[in-house]
């Protein structure tokens, strides 16, 4: 009925849809307005685009050409200018092949020839910040990003010019571009990186286009053609066999544009490639895997990241529609439907026109570990999904490496997803993209000192200091170790490990994503084992998002002036609200978001201080958000575990003024260790118990087992739960 | 195409919706599951509710007759119970209406048997808290609800009962609560107040379904029958002219049903009573302002109110089903889309059928000007909605009286919404409804410190006290004097006054939403004039949502340990992150929520202080949002006038990374006085110029001038908004 209609937004307001009539007016005139609009909209995802498009570029051709010198950084009116000539061309182009509309081809054609007269005027950009300058823009990378979208318009019109026109378009401008990104800008089309992979798409774009096979081979197989270097390369090191680009979800996003648009083109003009195939179907597995990374459409906001990033978003509507081209299927419908936009091309048309005949299935998204490193060997990202659905859960844990310049400092980090929000959060990145009052939408200082710090995180922190140092060079170097993952449903377990990340300390995190008999959702269950050479500080933060109703323990408040945590390494970010030091049982927080509650407790708490805090000091600019955690920290110690449970429960219904169960559903949680093995038990209210067990032994096939309160606890393999009695329901 | 389906959450969230297939699913098995699940849905709201009823009274029936002794206050067992009962009783008689089965008829028929068994035995409430105890509930309030539905649940089975059970029902069950609640409580059921509007409803209807007129006559024109109280009289004192209920929109709502619902049924028994004409329409004119005092189906949240508070709630089913039986207006059905929900009624049933048929047209949110008082005269809400659709803006101006306990200290306040969201601020109440853990969901201490404060609000706070100091007899004896209002689209205007919040000082506060040619959206404009006998300290808070991108002057910022405003009257509430002392011209914040921009700007700030601030300070219990404040302070002056606007401008449009005018589009304000008169100057970055002029003069036709600046601005009447030039666009 009306079920699965959902909002996206920032991951802190993914909230329950309440539908409401389409006609709700301020007037009655207003009413008719909207009336009447609606016997004029557009009906379906490629119409919509294509009224879009003509609106654009009429508007674009009635400002005539403007094709100014290059002068401004991003931002600028120079760089701006040109970005909307090539989006305009761009839509133009494919415009001159829907329609045939002349128009379309003139306003390309002259657009070109007017950039054919500058092109070969242009030297380094005058705004360049760095040796890697473009010539239309400051950074080479915009200069790339140009010559993709121009040639594909060209693409649409250089078989109805004049010679003399094409020749000079030829010539004088795209020969030209590809001779400065391939030849000129070598260092940056030879890398290994998204900025290549965007210089050897233009390029090998426009090799097919003026038929230049040398450019296209040095697109795809590098400037000395030896397939160390190019797009092909490219494909085969910037993703993990499981289609996971390290840098993250926000630029995974990003970089699948130029890899698909290229592979679109491989695929046309040289199918015998079957690009699609190469490496086991690399390309459409990335895609698939960008999709994945996702919860109710917007990408898990690891690394450095744009929370508000989600799957509206051109790069996915070229993805998506170029993927179902190529396979036809059908759930990639469902999610063309969310985006509720496509693009003007083939591939999107095809999109547009399934979806109007009602062949869209759901997009089913799985529990998945994906992998790190060209080959899978730089640890992974595991993501447990339990039920289905907008509301679904979610735990998604960060094994992965370090992400090279954009990647924190977050080693075995999670998140948790549940209910249609963000439960246990990850900043992202300090930064407001594109506003100009926040240093130019730039990466802001507090992106350093705060964003990329372990302790904004939900990770281990020893002695107050981030992985690694906070150094990146040495971060690269090593990854954890994913020792375990399973995703039976009620019973998902992911394990991995690192010794690197401080000297001397080696963190093992056993997660898992647990149904128990009788409660109404599944818990998260948490343990992180801590072995060291020497006494440390560790503090486990847990970022979570919601109002604290209930604690377990008493505190001391700060409710005047609130001490800062810390002095450096994000601890000077952090308010102190309050600190206590729970007894045994006592070591539990609940808080309320929307209409749900969840409960976080942890077990053997002895010499374990709890601290209740706040992001948000020491930021002079308001540059950060202020949002809430929840620290426990144990000083003098070398081995210990962090055993703790994540408990949604109950319904607070505003509608109809019900609260259920808004106190945890769970007795009590304590924690065993015996001959290396770790195990918690849980018992809930109504009488269940569950053991969740872990030998660490990687061997699936071998029988553990442990006494503990007189119980007896066995089970097979690396982790699993158990279910300890059957009473109650 | 997608327009107009939105979102409705707490007003810090309502945000723009990206559609989302239905069909997302976690694995194909819930797919399949989902797509089954589909089939056998209900497919009109009549038809879902009448599944979730028998749903719900299947479960009862099968749990058996629970009538418990009376013992346990709200929340508890025996309380909880008694009000399954008597909902599960009103939607068998539903049933049993609708579907003539004999199972539904002997729910009700016994369990109406065991009451009768269990009522004459009751004194008052064991866990009474004072005098008003109930029966079967410790405060007769709730003994009333219940009865108004237990009746209503006899009313359809009465006629099909053999003779002995109906005796023993009227005479044992029935008489005797009708007994308690007219004679026994006479108390309460003869006070002007919603209490009295249950208990008098519920005698009324018991009079009818009995066949007693004596009872009915007590319930309709009070204990002596002499029209001083009861349920007339009641709809004369508790709605003003406009049908606006003094205690706010949270409580009006809760008021509306057994208006509602008793105005029904004397329709019914008794249509020549023409019950709703009577006073002229008073009660469909309340549910209409009802409906009115919304914003994305979100009451405004002015005095204590629950934010979470809906259209999407049980009053409001019935109110919508009423009043569409009695006008057929087709703009009532939209509402009830937007609900998704209706009742089991034949008015219900009339709504369900109309809204299947396609019979519903928008309903016009219109501005309105809403009387409080008996008469009319006890000040006003003045709701200026400019637009249309989700997004439009609306600035609600409270000119209201006290409104009683549950009123606020805060004469003249605002509060703005705009693009689907709250961007000014009112707090509501402190208080979790129904959560155990929040001191059993009563109003927390902090609705009385911070809450219900003046400085909580956006009014203007002198001397650090609240208005009436605090003091709700001597705030029960004045109002605001509404003095202007007009809705002219792009010109809307409200003016009120007070004299007796503060001794010897007078607010004057005048504000307007204005088009300014060149600008996108309407401004705010609030010219707050004070004058007094001596001098003060003056504060003007402004609670807005969202995060600061830009501050037009410099601070001093208290990064660290940020000390608190004040000791009491809710300034111990406040946290001071930064304050400032702007140069002319400088005086302005903006920030971004979502994908709009917003800029505060005030003139004339010479002597001004600029305090920003954020509450949650001095809360150890954490039961405070800790929200953003902005705060103009004066000191040591006795006439003075604040002269500020606020400005919506831009875009932020995440998926296209395209930002837009983010800051704002206007160079400079100045405010001028003369002659008694104010006028604000307004110059656009484009070359427009604005006056905003008030004259205070409530001779519409006369004519002013003013020379400001070396031009002349003239316009006629209170106020108005005049085009200085007409240059730019």
């Amino acid at each position: 009925m009306n079920a699965g209609k959902y909002m996206l937004r920032s991951g802190l307001a993914l909230i329950s849809l309440l539908p409401v009539s389409p006609l709700v007016a301020a007037s009655p005139d207003e009413a008719a307005l909207a009336a009447s609009n609606e016997k004029n909209a557009c009906n379906t995802l490629f119409s919509c685009e294509q009224n879009r498009a003509e609106k654009f570029v009429a508007e674009m051709m009635a400002d005539g050409i403007a094709v100014p010198v290059p002068k401004d950084p991003g931002g600028g009116y120079t760089h701006e200018q040109h970005k909307r000539n090539y989006k305009a061309m761009y839509q133009a182009g494919q415009l001159y092949r829907i329609t045939g509309d002349i128009k379309y081809r003139e306003y390309v054609r002259k657009m070109l020839l007017a950039y054919a007269d500058l092109y070969p005027t242009l030297g380094d950009h005058p705004a360049r910040s760095n040796q890697y300058s473009g010539r239309l823009f400051w950074q080479v990378l915009n200069d790339a990003v140009w010559l993709v979208y121009s040639i594909q318009a060209y693409e649409q019109v250089r078989g109805d010019l004049i010679a003399s026109d094409r020749k000079k378009i030829d010539d004088q401008l795209f020969r030209k571009a590809a001779h400065f990104l391939s030849i000129d800008s070598k260092a940056t089309f030879n890398r290994i990186h998204n900025h290549a992979t965007w210089a050897t798409a233009g390029v090998g774009i426009t090799g097919y286009v003026l038929n230049d096979p040398d450019m296209t081979e040095r697109a795809l197989l590098g400037s000395a053609k030896d397939g160390k270097s190019g797009f092909l390369r490219q494909s085969d090191l910037l993703f993990s066999p499981d289609g996971y680009y390290s840098e993250g979800p926000y630029y995974q996003r990003y970089a699948m544009m130029p890899f698909i648009v290229f592979a679109d083109a491989i695929e046309k003009y040289e199918p015998k490639r079957k690009i699609f195939e190469h490496r086991d179907g690399i390309l459409l597995k990335a895609l698939r895997t960008t999709i994945d990374l996702t919860y109710g459409g917007y990408f898990f906001p690891f690394n450095d990241a744009i929370r508000e990033k989600s799957l509206d978003t051109e790069e996915l509507y070229h993805g998506v529609a170029i993927a179902y081209a190529q396979t036809r299927d059908p759930s990639l419908l469902s999610i063309a439907q969310a985006q509720g936009k496509t693009v003007l091309t083939l591939p999107g048309k095809e999109v547009s026109d399934a979806l109007a005949a009602g062949k869209a299935q759901p997009f089913v998204f799985t529990s998945r570990l994906l992998r790190d490193g060209p080959s899978g060997d730089e640890g992974a990202v595991a993501i447990l999904r339990e039920g289905s659905g907008p509301k679904h859960t979610a735990l998604v844990i960060k094994n992965a490496s370090q992400g090279m310049g954009h990647g924190h400092f977050d080693k075995l980090s999670w998140q948790l997803y549940d209910n249609g929000h963000e439960i246990i959060q990850d900043y992202g990145a300090a930064r407001f993209l594109n506003i100009e009052a926040k240093q130019g939408g730039r990466y802001l200082p507090e992106n350093e000192s705060w964003a990329k710090q372990s302790v904004a995180h939900n990770v281990l922190v020893v002695d107050g200091k981030s992985h690694f140092d906070g150094n990146l060079k040495v971060a690269e170097k090593t990854a954890p170790q994913q020792l375990f993952y399973q995703d039976t449903k009620g019973a998902q377990i992911s394990s991995a490990k690192i010794g690197t990340a401080y000297p001397g300390v080696t963190m093992l995190r056993t997660m898992g994503l647990i149904q128990i008999s009788g409660l109404d959702q599944p818990i998260v269950v948490d343990i992180m084992r801590v072995s060291a050479d020497k006494a440390h500080q560790y503090d486990l933060p847990l970022h979570y998002n919601g109002h604290i109703m209930r604690l377990g323990f008493d505190v001391k408040s700060n409710v005047d002036r609130r001490p800062v945590l810390g002095t450096d390494n994000g601890y000077q970010h952090i308010w102190t609200d309050a600190t206590g030091t729970p007894a045994a049982g006592k070591a539990f927080l609940t808080w309320k978001l929307n209409d749900r509650f969840y409960t976080w407790r942890m077990a053997d708490v002895d010499g374990t201080q709890i601290i209740l805090g706040e992001s948000g000091a020491n930021d002079p600019d308001f540059n950060l958000r202020r949002e809430p955690v929840v620290i426990a920290r144990r000083e003098g110690i070398s081995d210990t575990v962090f055993a703790s449970l994540l408990e949604p429960h109950g319904l607070f219904d505003d509608a109809a003024e019900l609260t259920v169960a808004s106190d945890s559903q769970i007795k009590s949680m304590s924690a065993h260790q015996q001959d290396g093995k770790d195990v918690i038990l849980i018992d809930t209210l109504s009488g269940q118990q569950l053991a969740f067990a872990v030998s660490y032994d990687p061997d699936p096939k071998k029988q553990h087992q442990i006494d503990v309160n007189g119980k007896t606890v066995s089970w097979k393999g690396f982790a699993a739960p158990i279910t300890m009695n059957d009473e109650g329901e």
